[in-house]
């Protein structure tokens, strides 16, 4: 009965354009699935352009801000939930999401990524930064899954999910 | 464009039955005024019968749990949140929440309106445990609503948001 | 072979006189029982005057800090603990300390109260609120100590520790 | 005034006896140093040990547990701060850290250096997972300390904190 939440975690500084690319993408294609989209719901980078897409696409959107307020929260979350708790928030990012997507790679998404493994997440890597594959697979060759497209990423989840 | 989500806290056990049927009163009135419900989550008490209240009125009800899984979710929540944090997600209850309402009291309802009056959130008590409302008017005059009905809930709540 | 922790909640701002002369008392007493002494960590009211207190004993102060950074940190904190999580901190502040003693009132000062009834722990109230006493005695009847001065205080929490 | 904290970091299952060994040796250079040792707190692994060899020197020891219970805790901790938010507690490690040592590899361990990049720590790895070194250097050049031997953790350590 539940809804299906899937997580798209990506850079919010230092996105690629490739990474933008491929969240707008993502985010029209999770939406188009009837899945709920959760971003970490900052106004920007990957966070701000997937929800974007989701909208596009009239989908719902879950935001996870890191603060108490909407200063620096994007225009395309549907629904806001305030940590107040800065990082320590993207647990509840994971845990919260039944697929995990990481859609570009920095130091969040990393944590976001560990931290997803470490509870046993199936976790979904969409970059072109070839040493977080090497070392993530490795890490944990059962719950992660190597992807080269958007439309990959979406069909790997729909294998996981069902 | 955001939604407006209003919180409603209130016992998990010992509940009276009195609280429980102000919650789904609650829930149903929430709902109807197209406001997004949002609860601690767990299938018991306030926050379970307040979540099936909204959901016989086709409401949208959010619920942030203390837990990492969905072993005590309550059956009327649509889009769940795993904290994983115990009894400091009351704190997210409260700061996601546009107005709190408290129906009903225990320790952790207490907790939430203290930490609701702490972050100047708007706090509305119905609840027939009268120390409580003297003790919690005293301390946040400007933020602490008494009310004697659900309905005078909702239009209190209208109050504040509108 | 843990060593003891005592917590002293109490306002930030708005504490009394008579509050912070029984904080800095308390600091004293608590580092001569030989056990460490736990707060909210800033350098402000209760906080700050107990862990003076405190050290003025030569005791061992702890401050959970709501930050990520030294920025309002009290100067008489020995070990400070940086959670980021502002007001969720509290619950963290309860679950820590064996005995939590209340030296004054506030909004973060009856969150941290709730939250310690919530989690089953003894707290001792020394304050002239008297309808907090009223209220949170009501609420749990048998964790719930009120006390006259600083020396009932002590007192109190050596019977509940040892 | 503030005394310095030395977080180290490791796998609690799955550790190596390399790791392991290690540990116990940090822990005993960090109290020698004067310094605070900082772990996750529980009875094993890597936490366990290097905890156990700090107090064989005589250090303070701190363990930042992710539950709000003492079932788990190492006997080799001092202080213990119960967060009971499961791994959300891996960012108050870090940001609690002046610097951090991670020794040994996990998807635990990954997310404290991730997180502790996120908020432009140092982070020490002394591992010989090669493929999270070249990951992580990667990640953050100018945070990211690789070493090959206890001796030359501690040495980065000094040289970073003086």
């Amino acid at each position: 009965m539940r809804k299906i939440i899937v997580g798209v975690m990506g850079p919010g500084k230092n996105a690629t354009a490739n990474d933008l690319q491929n969240a707008y993408t993502l985010g029209q294609l999770i939406a188009k699935q009837g899945w709920i989209l959760l971003t970490g719901g900052r106004n920007l980078g990957v966070m701000d352009t997937v929800s974007k897409g989701a909208k596009s696409a009239e989908g719902l959107t879950i935001g996870i801000l890191p603060s108490d307020n909407q200063d620096s929260i994007s225009s395309w979350v549907d629904i806001a939930i305030f940590t107040d708790m800065g990082n320590a928030r993207n647990n509840i990012n994971v845990l919260t999401s039944d697929v995990v997507i990481a859609c570009g790679m920095g130091a969040g998404t990393a944590s976001e990524i560990a931290l997803a493994l470490k509870g046993s997440k199936p976790v979904i890597l969409l970059t072109n930064d070839e040493e977080s594959k090497v070392f993530f697979k490795k890490l944990s060759p059962e719950n992660v899954y190597i992807v080269e497209s958007v439309d990959q990423a979406i069909a790997t989840a729909k294998t996981i999910l069902y």
